[in-house]
């Protein structure tokens, strides 16, 4: 492609861009297609010739754009957001005009350097302790962020790094702590670490499905009497499920007295703790051994970009190092630089500080504030109208901008509306089952979960206008 | 930002890029700046207010470009090459605009569906076996493809199934077979995996340094015999040191014997694989149970794309899947959809396919191979050059476009060669030492590694003579 024609298709794939993200509130949220539709609609064979660029673009709006799932629509209000942002794209589209690859400082230092910095800036965002953060001394300070693709990336290496820690102390079978409401990612990581799901004890969970401390505490007493290593527990502020928060101080302070990693899974309920009247939501923290959230959920950057901080770099990368011959340079070896790929799984690292330090720049932290308080406003505003229709009732406490509402009656009327609402394609909704009660049966409920960047408080009445009126057809 | 501000913005910065890839061969390949400079130079915080869009573009020229190691420059002759391309930018930047996640089928059907599609394109290029292939009646086949971010993923995944597949056989310690010229992501994936870097046997390598399958077999003998459980063997296609090549055929036929996960590592090598001409390098592959190349790195896809296959999808998802409540939905159970959320270590995914499909369809198979050949032709021809000059010696076999090379004489006299030749900034080569018999000391060896989307003759002309002049400095 030459360079004029790749300008010209590139401004007229930035104006696609434009105009898909002003109209996409008019288009059904989800597709009509059905399994295979889309595989089978398309050749067997690559082409053995190249095709001109008109085609494959009209092929996108063919074949493409009609099996989305728009996310971006402000009235998908599904699983979590995954906010997008003009700011964020453009980082991503120099990110790959730039083509740098960053796993080494030395590889492209800006890519560590400016990651580095980004980190440090949203970790002082958070208020999170200095020991979270690389600071100006970062040659000597014992902590400091990485951006992860994804929380389940994150979690697993602080269990890896948890698991290291430990490994000086015993050969016993080395255990880790969660709940059933804990993020599915938790489990996965225990499987892929080799640990085993059946070594991830589930505590009980309190009638706001939050971790029992108590009950925490007495498992890894007894999983020591029987002769396995407690060496892990995520806490988690805002599950998945409801946005339960689980009492991130107690049980830091367990793991600390204990001698366990504690991690702090925050994936979506990070991003409100810009705001101070949010912070408490975190509180404790400072004992914790590594914190994680996505600001591609809730903070306008573009997915991938999950931030992690570890007070103990070290540990974790005593747990990834290896050296071989030709990734070794003088840099590395000064110990003055920061080798990113011994932070994470891959080797092979984007230039993903580029959007996250656009967002930071060009929204300003007021900006993403209001970005933040805005959605919790429209959550609040929500749950005032389920709480005026008596048909409803709200069975666990909204958490930021996620509600959870239910019909009052059984579960199977809930699964009756819930599949009405989304057969409409107007809307989208997941819901999830959850015990209402301690150790009580899982019951239907559905998710409202607010926060797609261009959701505004007409989406959300419009929502519930529809699911008012949907309550009561057959 | 308005539409109308993201519009102007975005054709901007795609002029900005297009002008960046235009005159990259003219700045240095390396950036002069020292560990710390880049982070110093920025503030300690995040703005408190927005900033114009032009101030962010401004310090974006003024601070980040002179702080990267151009890796899209046409005298980057490092690490292995990592192509971008105007089709593959145009992707990422449509991605980044739809904003999509699709860790389920029901995500985003296209996100799924498409990958689907042009991970058969690409295997049915690369002749892999019909059994590595969803084909058309994807729901009753065994194999299929998916793109990780990274080859080091790849291989995690693929020994965690290794791992999971053999569980049912003993409770023995699982060990792992490479060697040491293997990519460090195996022995990190044992690491990661709680395998450990001490069951990862490095088994001896021939005067080509590749794997001796004699050696191989007598290993597994032998850790059986001393109540080990062998399950996984790696071999490599093109190492990532000088392009060995270990015996694809044999090693796999002693995997499926001996009853191991054979997984084959291409990263580099792969790519060429879409011309006949190579395809013999991977011969043997239809008995492997797994296969991955790296499409970003000389197959003009940018990073990250990392394209594996597996012939049994089967035993991958069963060591990866776990499905909580509100990841369930009817398409999964029906069995129709394939989830990609258990065919990796993230959850959630980009939409990569998108990239790969404008790749394959610009290009067309015969772009791609004219795009392959021309880098062999030249490494030919740098070949041929070294060895014109008799102060030069080729220690080991090329590998289609990289070709090791050496001043005959002391170690430290090729040190300094590489260090003179570096501090030019005119071109950047990454060395490492070598084996150059079988337990012979490690040798330092230069890489020259063409491949960046835009080398052309001249330039692989014009390093050659800058390293025949350096040659004789003192």
């Amino acid at each position: 492609m030459s360079t004029a024609e790749f300008r010209r298709a590139g401004h007229e794939l930035i104006d696609f861009i434009a105009e898909y993200l002003n109209e996409v509130e008019h288009q059904p949220v989800t597709t009509s297609i059905q399994p295979g539709d889309l595989f089978s609609a398309l050749p067997r064979r690559a082409p053995e010739r190249g095709e001109p660029w008109r085609n494959i673009i009209d092929d996108t709006r063919r074949h493409i754009l009609p099996a989305i799932t728009h996310w971006q629509s402000p009235n998908f209000h599904a699983y979590f957001p995954c906010n997008n942002s003009a700011p964020a794209i453009l980082g991503e589209l120099l990110s790959a005009g730039l083509g740098i690859n960053g796993f080494l400082w030395q590889c492209s230092p800006a890519i560590t350097e400016l990651e580095m910095c980004v980190m440090d800036w949203l970790g002082r965002a958070l208020n999170l302790p200095e020991r979270f953060l690389f600071t100006e001394n970062y040659a000597s300070s014992q902590g400091g962020g990485v951006i992860h693709g994804t929380a389940s990336e994150a979690v697993l290496t602080a269990l890896v790094a948890a698991r290291e820690r430990a490994a000086r102390d015993s050969d016993a079978p080395p255990v880790a702590y969660a709940t059933s409401q804990s993020h599915s990612s938790v489990i996965k990581a225990a499987m892929v670490a080799g640990i085993g799901r059946h070594n991830v004890r589930l505590i009980e969970i309190d009638s706001r499905l939050a971790m029992r401390p108590d009950a925490l505490a007495a498992q890894i007493a007894g999983d020591r009497a029987a002769g396995c290593k407690p060496i892990f527990v995520c806490a988690t502020v805002g599950t998945t499920a409801t946005g339960a928060v689980d009492p991130l101080r107690t049980i830091a302070e367990i793991a600390a007295e204990q001698n366990l990693w504690c991690h702090v899974d925050a994936a979506y309920a990070g991003a409100a703790c810009i705001c101070p009247e949010h912070r408490t939501l975190i509180d404790g923290v400072e004992l914790a051994d590594s914190f994680n959230f996505n600001p591609h959920k809730w903070l306008l950057t573009n997915f991938d970009c999950s931030a992690f901080w570890t007070s103990d770099r070290k540990a974790l990368i005593n747990a990834l190092n290896i050296t071989p011959e030709y990734l070794r340079n003088q840099h590395s070896e000064s110990g003055r630089t920061i080798d990113y790929r011994d932070w994470q799984i891959p080797l092979g690292r984007r230039f993903r500080a580029l959007k996250l330090w656009y967002v930071l720049r060009h929204y300003g932290l007021e900006g993403l504030r209001a970005h933040i308080r805005e959605h919790v406003r429209l959550a609040e505003l929500f749950e005032s109208l389920v709480r005026s229709d008596d048909r409803f009732e709200l069975p666990t406490p909204r958490c930021l901008s996620l509600v959870c509402f239910r019909l009052k009656g059984t579960d199977d009327k809930n699964r009756a509306l819930v599949e009405r609402l989304n057969a409409t394609r107007q809307i989208f909704l997941t819901p999830t089952t959850v015990p209402l009660a301690p150790n009580g049966t899982p019951r239907f409920i559905i998710r409202m979960a607010i926060g797609a960047t261009r959701t505004q408080e007409h989406h959300v009445r419009a929502a519930w206008d529809l699911i008012r009126q949907s309550a009561d057809q057959p």
